[in-house]
């Protein structure tokens, strides 16, 4: 997008009020977003649950790249461009799966897990085999959750990993079980996704199952009664409960909250749908809540762990990749069934993908406008600012260099 | 489109001839057709029947816009962008139903059926409702037709009323019953359907039934020996039956002209296919064919009233949207039956949906030119004239200011 | 495509790598494609076999333009622009067919077989039906195989009439019978499956069946111990022997070479899968293998012919028309079975779509660059070259003028 476009719209921003139609519709915008923000910023991908293995790997498909990302002989983690340094095939065909080399379906050059090239037959003898690995992306574990960044030099990520680390280990992501998968495919903006989770003004009306789980979601009630005693509990338990709030330009995010008493974990009737996760040993750990702009989210209960991986993939459609971790020793049909786990999310994602959904369809109207945002919506107001600040931040430094 | 490269368009076009290619398939061609004309002009939506009772709504995609049509408390017609002034949600879901106020489905603003705002939950006390209300469309409506105009300035529509309400008025339109509706969409170009209905050079081979019924079609007789007797009958009956011809810049025609003697109907036995509509005692008015650029046609036989509303959604693609309406007292099963009603117009609709399609994949040759109307194509050359015209006319009028 | 733009590209072109990402997946680049090579060059269409006899008819789409390639009275083949000179539409709308005048569906203008303007009715008494002929296209046969090229001034074609007519000649093609065709849609750009067809570095791994059938295939043996056996023994019974090679700007090729001792045809157990067909009179012609750029490939055995008609249809798609010929006496079920006769092909051909495709993916990447052919990949480097000499050729060409 022409420069001086996009500084037009940026001048034109106004705090408070949602984005002009072009940051959610505007193709060139789209361009924007993945320029400044998702090859940056660091994308979810996934828990090393899904490869407990060396060898066991998945590819996740980022704009126009597909990411292979391969459990190492060490227990590392490896994040590889999935494109032969020969013709440029795809190496791995699969969203998943098992391999000890990875080997180019075409010619057959083969690469170690971490992406060295181990064997290019038929090449020239003076061939140097050192300049052909697969490119690499970076990549980084918090406790079980995989991060990777395109970008060659991405912000800082210490401070995330300080701050998730202490929230996430209890659980014990890298031993856990993959319990499902559900992918759905939206037509709407990402930043629209983005904005529903910040807010629940739209929850009394919309997530009967969600306000019968959480205090405070339909904005009648409020946690703070039970809210000391609950963090009291929690602390003696050793859990975390300080909260990390965004900040300036930071773009992580966590929380502890309490279920409503009597409540056991995100279910449709209260009742806990599976054994205690990880060091936990009751359902008494509310609910942990953790964002990482621009594409993750994750709520924990002590029965079972929900990630959400939102993928923007044109100005109106994105991919949403839910997947649901359980406890290593828990057993399906026994401890827990795939329908009671996942109904709650099941349900309640799917009523937010119509809002989302109907939002983007009323926003491609020519008489719309940016609205004001009520009071109740200030995190929205935060997040679209942050996201307005990182334009101008990229916009400026392409205009620099 | 730069104006330069429309304008320079404009000046190679030669009346008589068929338009240039990038007319009828170039994308910014098809923005222009938007601004100047469809953004412009009037747009038939559909009929009062559709809405009999206060609250009764229906919405139509007009290009970007999603407009609702809402009957209100007097009976009058409202019509409103479909887009909430908070958030930009669509605010009406469905295409058809039935509210007693409109309600944004995501935060719960709530609507007036003029639009004006009613409530808004949880907004600052301060809060100026007024300014809020949905942006509204301008609406006119003919003998229960209803025309949209998207502009805030629209072409005067006072002599399209003054010239249609005779014609329409014996139909009893507001008080007609919906019988059928069915939508296409074609892979063609919206000028090219409307050059269809302006010609019968292609009736005799291409529609035995329609040929069937209507003298002269074929262009082998004509109708002047029964016109002079037809139209003093109909005169007696008190049925308008002077003609309204495209003029210089108009924009609606009108005319009643003879069915085949013994033929009551537009049927493909020429018998009647329900009872006579509204005023109408007998099977015997004819045809009243009426037409309003760029998206209104419509053929009324005494038992039956048939619409066809044109929506280019693409320069290469439009919707076309067919109802029958009957009498308020016309009973399904026992005074008309869909098959038969709405035969006639089915097969001579789908006979023209082909040759418009194959006429556009034709036209998308690098050897497609500029062809010439035969003698019998006048009213053909005289759309196109009036459609460049408009063009020049927004072209010029855009650069002025 | 800014010839800037595409000069610049061109200028960073290195001989003996695999080309930049934008050849292969920028649009603008397609459209350069098509330009400077495809509507320039002789694109292969079909065989005379398809159009036995005066009428019969089928028609391409290449790009924008369907041509009408039919068959005259005296058996002489036309070309045709699919495109009435009157409003334009298609004039035969079946891929297929038989027809004693071209008729337009539209409003019935006749035309003969040479695209003369035969009869437009009711058009005035001066028109001039000698100006309104179906534009023609310009077309070759070569010994049953029909070339046709978009441009006015096609590069001279006299040289591969010469080079491939007495390769082609015992095959008796006009006489041939089509004993099957398949499409195929891929989503990969034209040239992968250029490159593809130029090498057999790929072959070993992802070819069983091919190698079981060719010598050196896996390129761990050589033809060469029994090629100058074979060639006598072809010589002898005068079939053409000496290979037709690319050279500088030629564009096209052929070659005789040997099947595996034993293998009588391109079959998946060696065994023959017809009769001889045309002049032959047993299994022992080995195969003959011509090439003609852009979109022709040919493999003939002693008891059928199997052609490969590449049709690109955008920078990420292109169809696949593969067509199976066998002698005019063979009867099907008692001579061959489809089954038999086409599972080598299919396979093989299948084996290889998987190939480019998976090849186009993995070039979509951010970090994909051109790699090194192989030694082994010489062929193909030679057909890049070739490729980017034709649009340096045309780029400089277009700036002249």
């Amino acid at each position: 997008m022409a420069h001086n476009r996009l500084t037009q719209l940026l001048d034109q921003y106004t705090s408070g009020y949602s984005l002009a139609q072009s940051f959610y519709t505007d193709p060139l915008i789209f361009e924007a977003d993945w320029e400044h923000i998702w090859k940056k910023y660091w994308l979810f991908v996934g828990s090393t649950a899904e490869i407990p293995k060396p060898g066991n790997y998945f590819t996740y498909q980022a704009h126009h790249d597909s990411v292979i990302i391969i459990r190492g002989d060490q227990g590392e983690v490896h994040a590889l461009y999935n494109t032969c340094r020969h013709r440029g095939s795809l190496v791995c065909l699969e969203e998943r799966g098992h391999t000890s080399k990875l080997m180019c379906p075409y010619h057959q050059w083969v690469y170690n897990k971490d992406g060295s090239l181990f064997k290019a037959r038929l090449m020239p003898g003076d061939f140097d085999k050192s300049a052909y690995g697969l490119h690499p992306v970076q990549v980084r574990v918090v406790e079980g959750l995989i991060f990777i960044s395109l970008s060659s030099n991405p912000p800082d990520f210490d401070k995330v990993v300080q701050d998730f680390a202490p929230f996430v280990k209890p659980y014990k992501l890298d031993q856990a079980k993959v319990a499902y998968r559900k992918r759905y495919e939206l037509r709407t903006n990402w930043k629209l996704i983005a904005e529903n989770f910040r807010e629940c003004y739209h929850c009394g009306p919309a997530h009967p199952e969600y306000c019968r789980a959480v205090i405070g979601a339909n904005l009648t009630e409020s946690a703070a009664q039970v809210l000391p005693e609950r963090q009291q509990a929690w602390e003696r338990k050793g859990l975390s409960v300080k909260g990390i709030d965004f900040e300036n330009d930071s773009f992580h995010f966590a929380v502890r909250y309490p279920l409503r008493p009597g409540v056991e974990s995100y279910s449709t009737n209260g009742k806990a749908v599976a054994i205690p996760m990880g060091d936990h040993t009751d359902f008494d750990a509310g609910v942990l809540g953790l964002v990482c702009y621009p594409n993750f989210w994750m709520d924990a209960v002590s029965d079972y762990v929900w990630t959400m991986r939102i993928t923007a993939t044109s100005a109106s459609q994105c991919l949403v990749d839910l997947t649901w971790l359980v406890d290593s020793q828990a057993v399906e049909g026994q401890d827990y069934t795939i329908e009671r786990l996942t109904d709650f999310w099941r349900i309640t994602g799917e009523q937010d993908w119509k809002l989302c959904e109907n939002n983007f369809k009323g926003i491609e109207s020519s008489h719309y406008g940016p609205g004001p945002y009520a009071p109740v919506e200030a995190d929205v107001a935060k997040f679209v600012d942050w996201y307005i600040d990182r334009l101008r931040e990229g916009v400026s430094t392409a205009v620099a260099f």
